[in-house]
């Protein structure tokens, strides 16, 4: 029977806020609410954190403000408000991220070049939108509209996504500051996981995929079937102590352990452990969204490429789930766990009591 | 006879304010006025345009402002004021240029990731360092010491460097900005210069290099003996008229008037008109610090590269003058010019009267 | 019911060799034949042929000749040939490639610069290794030791794979050239193709991967169950005419149909055409082993990426199709087709008239 | 009284040809020499020799041997001998070096992907030439013509330039061989050198540059004055045993000694020794085209770029020579020392007695 481990799966990236969808909500009520929270986490930043890109694959904070709003004008509002205006002739350039129909853009790398539009403007940016998405939501074309509602559920589950790259991005870009500013002061910690068990599931045919009317991405469907061979899934996530062994054991120095590319990957960015790992006289601390800490041994391991979780898989003995195993083992669990909403921006440990059984830990507590 | 011709010479560079030096002055008054003057240069900035770094030869303002208060610092307080305990213990490590004798430092391409020190902190700062400087200026060490006064004129020197490096480096930020920023509406305009004439120079045995007491900057000695044969500068600048013809008989595509390496450094950077120059419609436009503005034809033409420089002085049947061939037609001209204190950040036509006769132009109307 | 669309799968490289198996045959006849043929590919080379690398991922042909008898060498002759003494001390590093178990190695990307050994002293060291392996063969050990003969039959596999990538390293080196030399002249064409039709296969849960004790290469195991839906598969590879019309109607301009990433890597590698084709006049030729040759319309498209036949299949209306479908489609299909021993090495067009029904082309006819 | 030091001047490249001149010669003869020299230093190599170029500023010597042949082709051949049929079409644009005038040219770091022209046709290319030329040196033309003439002598003393360039190009080709081949077995090493000696030049207005009608390179004249204050130069040049002791005393680690540039080329390039210097358990070797051999303690330092020379001389307490002291030094030194037709392609120390007193090593015994 093969063994599966779960890792690092891009299903189960935190902090997310819960999903939207519009089934019987109160689209205005459930749009405030979300454009607010995303102003809300840039509450404790000053104004430069807003600037600064630390790397190509990372935005702004201010960029992603506009981009987020810029979607709303370029797919609601100037679609379906009549005489719309949109607030600024250029910001079309400026905050398309990757929407080749759109038109041309700013280039992605340069987004830390930008000083103006200032954040003031781009709050500006958004109040305008705001009043105008409530002016489009009380319209008769909106009560009446479908076409209305999908686009704003999609623009906030859109805008949820980039509430999490917020995080991400600043993250990194705090880090990559020797002061090592802190943006929130952590939460209280939980104490050690229970010991991690194999869950076995058993050989099926399986419908895999988004099912039904409610919102979802479009690589989350169609729903179709795959085979699946029995497989046994560890009933928590990999802490940073167990992650820790495979250091110690020289997981970064035996290529045995590695896929060829991996190896490789290793070797051109000079992985020695999993990114925001610090080393100072032989204990490891970790870079946090609440500055710089020691290692808590009882959190999951976070920051890792598929590479490191794949090597240290296979050092463990066993290997990572496919997307399919996952979703089957993830299907008749309760969607609960640390999300956005909660504030804890930073892993848990799994506790050891819960009132439900394993699986713990599918929701909220990994950072890629 | 060889003839000269003067462009973009290093030795005027512009806007650099007036030197300083220490003799006779009430060092505290001009203290206070130079700093003064630098923090006014910032006045028109968003916090966000103190931030970033568009090329890595630039660093952000901020850093600008730091970096030479971190000087005073280094330099002045803490040899000299006793007990003088450092604002904060990473700053010399984040503000450090390149003096590798003062430590390690962060690395300068990275200098636009830092979103701390806040803007506000560095004013505070500034503030600190100010106020410890007041207290040395006055005590019985400043008032006998030489080495404290020389240090003082040392770093006001070194800041007045940084005062054009922040206008230099701002305006290639916001040139980089499809919004075309304006920084300071500009002033008004000259008219067209005097036609130019080539002032003749006969063959000489001649001192050059700083000479006398006074504050120089080491490049600028020892004073030692340069044969010159004779040569005749131009009695003005270069307009951008004259240069656009160079453009417009094909110079940039032509490598017979480039050296090698400037027909190389042509083709790997681009190049096909002056940095800041773009085209619409046919008709040339210049990025400046009051914005994207019509190619004026009357000013002289800035922001070439020494290549460029060269290539348009061999199209025009010249040469590019020697540092000794330009500091000998300098010599007994007054010290007059456009300089920084004067607010035009954009260089200015020749006059066509002038009170004395050329050359003109030799300070101040030149940006590299 | 969904529809697959087959081009360019990596199954289906040509021109391999046919695979070996150790079932049944005199081992020393068959490592004879398939160490002589990978010589006789190299007869119509200079020297100078020899000795090139056109790209990183490319190696000299001398580096392939060294490599797979390095392959024999190394993990078969030191391992069971008692008292064998290597050819060289140093050809451990410099012709692994790489297992990194084996120690270090000659990094890749500097194949390219050794000029020695020489051409003809690696010819030696082959002649050396072919004694010695027939020593071996005809030991006590060989002929009862069923590892021996494993090691042969994977070392000859290993040496087929490198009979292949010498033809593809040779072909791109010779095109870097603007002399178009010549590898040996092209044999006849074939003519036009049948028209293409869609062949049905059913929804199923099918067993696919290496079956039996012959040989495979690891990746080709183990034997496991998948589900497909049921699918459509074209009856023969697409051909350079039907590619043309992807050009004519924009398709390497229109990003609606390519992947983002691939999208992105077109303008990074600036691709407006397969590999090696070349447009002059306003007709397409195509660099082949026979020198430059006018694109014959009914061979089919080769050298085009995975991101170029996904951009192609999604203009036609269709996807690529899977692994495991290809694999179900090739399943009762006889190996047969233009391998490397039938000397074609390019590409021929699908038959108008066949023995046998579609699917036509499954073996020899894409080279990637 | 400013001290200088002698190392490195690019006039002291060695070994070069002595210079060839038209004055009284008989071109045939003098032409037939040079051209078998060139042919004659191809001796040692394998044909897999010619083939590469370790790096993009080194050609491959096929290149060399074309491209001086190429030379005559275009600036004698074409334009003096009528009806003169070229080679191959494509020559001109493969063997243009950087003549941007005589048109498009295959871009120099590509020169080592070009397996054909192979060797033995550029021996027919340079058979063809030598026999063209042969017929203009005695056709009516080129014995009243002087045009001709100085087009020969240009040609041949560009060949020897070529000739200096094929040796320290394949130097550089072979070292990045970890075989360490070896062209050609070392001559003899001379003793110890005399001491080094500091020799006083008083302070004069003096005349450089080339004077009269014999051959020069452009960048030799024109002859001018330039003023030199006193100086003094160092009798031989400087040894490995006193390079060493910059290395024992931390030369590479010390910023203190290098320009700021140099410091940063030292970090970026990983300079920590000469280059071809290579430490094994503690003691030097030196790659040189005899192969790896101890350092040898007498023989003059080489392969230093300019910003380690420069530091060398900072640490000893002395300076780099201008270009003019160094002229002044050897005008009145006859022209002698180990020159390429010695054979010795290894700098020798000086020897502790000569004939004729110091300056010694003024020619000959320095590699760039």
């Amino acid at each position: 029977m093969a063994t599966g481990f779960m890792e690092s799966s891009p299903s189960s990236a935190a902090p997310h806020a819960k999903p939207i969808t519009s089934d019987g909500l109160d689209l205005e009520t459930i749009y405030t609410k979300v454009r607010a929270y995303t102003e809300s986490l840039c509450e404790p930043l000053a104004t430069e954190d807003y600037v600064i890109q630390s790397m190509p694959d990372a935005s702004p904070v201010k960029w992603h403000l506009a981009h987020t709003n810029w979607f709303f004008e370029t797919f609601l509002l100037t679609e379906y408000l009549d005489a719309y205006l949109p607030f600024h002739p250029q910001f079309n350039f400026l905050f398309n991220s990757y929407y080749n129909a759109v038109g041309p853009r700013w280039p992605r790398t340069q987004r830390g070049l930008l000083s103006r539009p200032s954040v003031a403007e781009i709050y500006r940016y958004r109040a305008y939108v705001d009043e105008h998405v409530a002016a489009l939501l009380r319209s008769p074309l909106a009560r009446n509209g479908e076409d209305v509602a999908t686009r704003v559920v999609l623009g906030l589950n859109h805008e949820q996504q980039h509430q999490e790259l917020i995080l991400t991005d600043l993250k990194h870009a705090l880090a990559a500051n020797p002061l090592h500013p802190i943006y929130r002061e952590a939460l209280p910690e939980n104490g050690n996981p229970p010991p991690g068990k194999w869950l076995a599931f058993s050989e099926r045919l399986a419908w895999i995929g988004h099912d039904g009317f409610s919102f979802a991405f479009d690589n989350e469907s169609p729903r179709h079937r795959v085979f699946l061979n029995g497989f046994r899934l560890a009933s928590r996530l990999v802490t940073n102590a167990e992650y820790r062994m495979f250091l110690i054991d020289g997981g970064y120095e035996r290529p045995e352990f590695w896929l060829s590319e991996g190896w490789a990957s290793r070797e051109a960015n000079g992985w020695t452990a999993p990114l925001y790992w610090e080393k100072e006289d032989g204990d490891w601390s970790v870079v946090t969204l609440a500055g710089l800490r020691p290692l808590n041994p009882a959190e999951p391991v976070c920051h890792v490429s598929y590479y490191e979780a794949d090597a240290f898989a296979r050092w463990a003995g066993a290997r990572l789930p496919t997307e399919a195993e996952w979703e089957i083992a993830a299907a008749d669990v309760p969607v609960a766990g640390h999300f956005l909403e909660g504030g804890r921006f930073q892993p848990a440990s799994a506790p050891a009591a819960e009132d439900q059984g394993p699986p713990y830990q599918l929701y909220g507590d990994v950072w890629q």
